[in-house]
């Protein structure tokens, strides 16, 4: 899927927190990675559509000390070809133990024009990518190389991540709280109605500092949205 | 129960670790909430009286998108009636993945004057909660608004939270380390007895700093207990 | 084991990412402990000898407030009796939810010249802990005291720790990320292998950064290395 | 809830498994308890309204040896109001190291006319149930006393148990794979037509073993539906 | 890869247990499946060729009540593509609470000549499938449908299983203990040397039962050796 | 410590159950082993003084194929040494992938006369084992050879085994349904103890088979205690 630059502006606004809510009411009750988070939380949202790496368990005679320069080696070809404004998400069947990809990898993704880094595993060398602008979301931090337990299988098929699912162009959101993988047929909707409904959020807050119960608040009834609409006229 | 003026300013100078000591001696073992950190570390410890919820999980039917404006909804009724002053603290089955609260509610309850919120689950916008001014405590940040998996069965009810039982009115005690659950009718001596302690332990600090060995120091002996007498005397 | 000068100006060149990358090098998959994590992150890396010390589970007719004053208590002999430039590890059996250490013992071990603290359990006072200088490895911050959970039965005995087996005198190697145990025999010529690696892979960085594919970069063919040992030659 | 003969008859001849299916189709996905299994998996089905006993953890001061024989004690007080033919089921926040309930207690719950016992935690005396005919399902044998981990908190509540949501009256359906929860206006037509499609899948199992494809049999065809009409005629 | 009879009679004399030896010996550590255990332990070992099947986490929209009857269902297709003689082995994330197969589906593989079926996860209708005649290995009981949880992505490619690698061709085999993985270029020779060191451990256990010490029978010595020629010529 | 005739008669009259009863009356309250379950549940109970067995995690240039014939392999010199009629019990760290011991080593112990074996870890060959008449207690079954997780550290000191404290000469108990530590200096006097209690429970069964409530009879009342001694004096 191609994001259009309305789709990205309307992402930019989201949160992750809203767009599960918007999901949720779509009957998608299972759109947020568990157990995955930012590497570096201070970075503006990350959105793009889905480019999917597959690992399985290493096998000692297949997966090795050295096995990143052998050219049919599939995670190395996915750093080279997976396209610019893609989210690189990988299947690491969650285990914080053994790092996906570290920072040299990281940085060869950021050159290339990724838009961001998702893996429901550890990651090495998360100091210096911490410090580094591309958005990176993991189990957390994990010194042993990839090889040690992980064999890239496939790139771009369908992967488990965080137990959801991702299809190849689905939209992968991710904030300082939380990653969710939006469908991409529901993306351009989802994202505009999220970002008009953080815009309301915004102003519930107002209300809620002004002093009022949150009866007819949150959710707000009538004469609240009536405010709303008000307040809103004014901010533009 | 009612905290005195006295009691908050023992609780003030007290640390969950110096509490969690002061209990076992009383013989109760089991009183750090286990799986539950501070949203907000920086800020100063909290106290009050437990204010209690009861979630157990959602069923499709009953939970949904919506839900908060049930005026039937036991959640939003909560919100409005804990008294200020105390701790609002639910029970979420030890659950990360779901969001218990978010920033919305969380407001209100500052704003109507609680002394912070704990929960043994997932907490949304956790990027607001953590600028703001009143001490939350949870398992982790998650997108999934609450209705995705529990329902508010009942409020200020004995509570499990954390692997701890919780009784409304106990005294729920929290620092940058931990969350403490102290039995009210122990509350006040127990925070008086932790303030003289933590003023014991800044004293033998100073002794180890000065190059004392343990042995002596750490428990104190008689001669260790009359220097921190006279330090004591001084520093006043 | 001793370490030389030169041995701990390598190990300071190292990070544990590469560390572990050169003992699976020389057949060693399991050298990096599990969730272990840094409280204090920002300090420069840990290396030293390993001094050890083993917990069981405490009993509570053995175990108990005031057990710290015992002159056959073994945790307290051993803060007495690691050597400086030892790094402490203890086995908590992976227990987060009991403190192995608090800051009072931590400081004194500091005022001795030891090099760190490991522990795959939790420690309390952590704030304190954050703020000093010695590094700190744990699973997380706990509150009850070492009694409630904890016996110490034997010092500088091989042990398990992270799930990783540490004899004493093994290297125990520490950065923000991670902490990996190098076996005796092996430290020298791994420190000295890890400082090279680490120098080459910051000139790879300075490839990727201008552009080039991983292609031959990562891992360097011989143009690569031929450009390193030019770049070397020039930072000398 | 009460239940008629022509339910109790429909329940008899369904299973755990179809159940669940039927529940899902009415958009119920989540009606399995997670981590129970059969004391006695040689007994026919279970069915009963739910009659539910909350637990919450002991605190040593209020739960010790002695307290099973305090009139106040809730656990005693529900043994002895449980109705007959109900289903006495606890929740034991899925902590399978402690006994929920113990053979006294289960035998006079038999003795009593209970329909069965379920309790998403432990069991003591399992060899003793094993040998009854009062289907139990639990997490695992357990020897230690409710009372080291337990507090009877309320009855008759809606509680969690092993993950679902439980309302006193809902149908707890157990068989010798799984307990099912089905909301009680559910009740009868779920089990009706669980027990027409169990008739159906007998039907469809006669099929695949006479060496059909899936393809049209499983799910069935217009077909394999009216030959299904005739087998059915036949054996009635 | 094609069995030979000479590879199914080794097999047939082989355990669990020997293979993960004769695996490690050759470097191969990670060859046993953690999770998996027999539904009907009683039955001959299982061996065959992998073939595989590869579930992702289910979206509801696409995996709902009836997705069973789409021709475009993977898991369907693969019910009828997967060659006798061949074991079925799928990718269920090791969920063990949602069902990956049941009883009808299980039987037309066995009818199909299937040698068994392996899952990482639940299979419901286990009473059923505990009593036929061809071998299931899983994680349990689960009641809850398929689509509830999975959404077949792919058929026979690589994939993890109880977090080991299996590449279709590898050879499964499953005793009353356990499933183990045996790379297919190494199956034949593992299967020979495997029969040939049962029949060994079945002399030393009647060296030990002698009352011999294990000291120079388990492992072997010379002398051991020749005794268990001695009584290898006889028993032939 | 060396277990009499009397205590051996009084154990065997004992449950698992009433052991933990007795020793939380005595302020006991972690005393049975969690994750470990009998292979062969249906012989007698076991009692015996603890032998115990440390491991520690393998190291692969230390733990390999062929390390069982190494005369300084402690696990092997551990098999020749324990005394009979003691429990052989090892520290596993609750891994339950490995085998800490097969059926090989087994059948020695018991050609030795050990009372039982106890392990916080897998077990090979549980199907060999399973019919022999040794007790043996584990985490499940696991093919892996020892040494590809284990390396025995130490004989005859105080372990932990499934979450106890364990020191070398408690008496370790078994029956159907678990494993109970009994301190040495408290071993006769409970066992005493828990011989009088199942009797006296044997009792209390039999008044709730005749339909009594439980008020009164569990715990018994006066009246109770009276129709005890008659019943008791009647069947001597």
């Amino acid at each position: 899927m191609t994001m259009t630059d309305a789709m990205r502006a309307d992402f930019a606004r989201c949160s992750a927190a809203t767009l599960t809510t918007l999901l949720v009411k779509r009957g998608l009750r299972n759109t947020a990675l568990r157990g995955v988070r930012p590497v570096n939380p201070g970075l503006p949202p990350m959105a793009g559509p889905a480019f999917t790496l597959r690992y399985i368990p290493a096998r000692e005679d297949m997966d090795a000390y050295g096995s990143g320069g052998d050219p049919a080696n599939i995670q190395r070809q996915a750093i080279e070809l997976a396209p610019a404004g893609h989210v690189f998400i990988a299947d690491c069947r969650g285990d914080p133990h053994i790092a996906g990809i570290g920072s040299i990898l990281a940085r060869r993704l950021r050159h290339r024009g990724l838009a961001g880094i998702v893996l429901d595993g550890g990651v090495r060398d998360t100091g210096a990518i911490a410090g580094a602008d591309l958005p990176v979301y993991c189990s957390g931090a994990a010194a042993p190389p990839n090889y040690t337990g992980h064999h890239a299988a496939d790139m771009n098929v369908p992967i488990a991540c965080g137990g959801v699912a991702v299809y190849p162009g689905d939209i992968v959101f991710g904030d300082s709280e939380a990653v969710v993988v939006v469908p991409a047929h529901l993306a351009a909707e989802v994202a505009a109605e999220g970002a008009a409904m953080e815009e309301r959020e915004a102003f519930l807050i107002t209300e809620i500092e002004a002093g009022r119960s949150i009866v007819g608040v949150y959710p707000p009834n009538a004469d609240t949205l009536a405010r709303f609409d008000a307040w809103r006229r004014e901010r533009r």
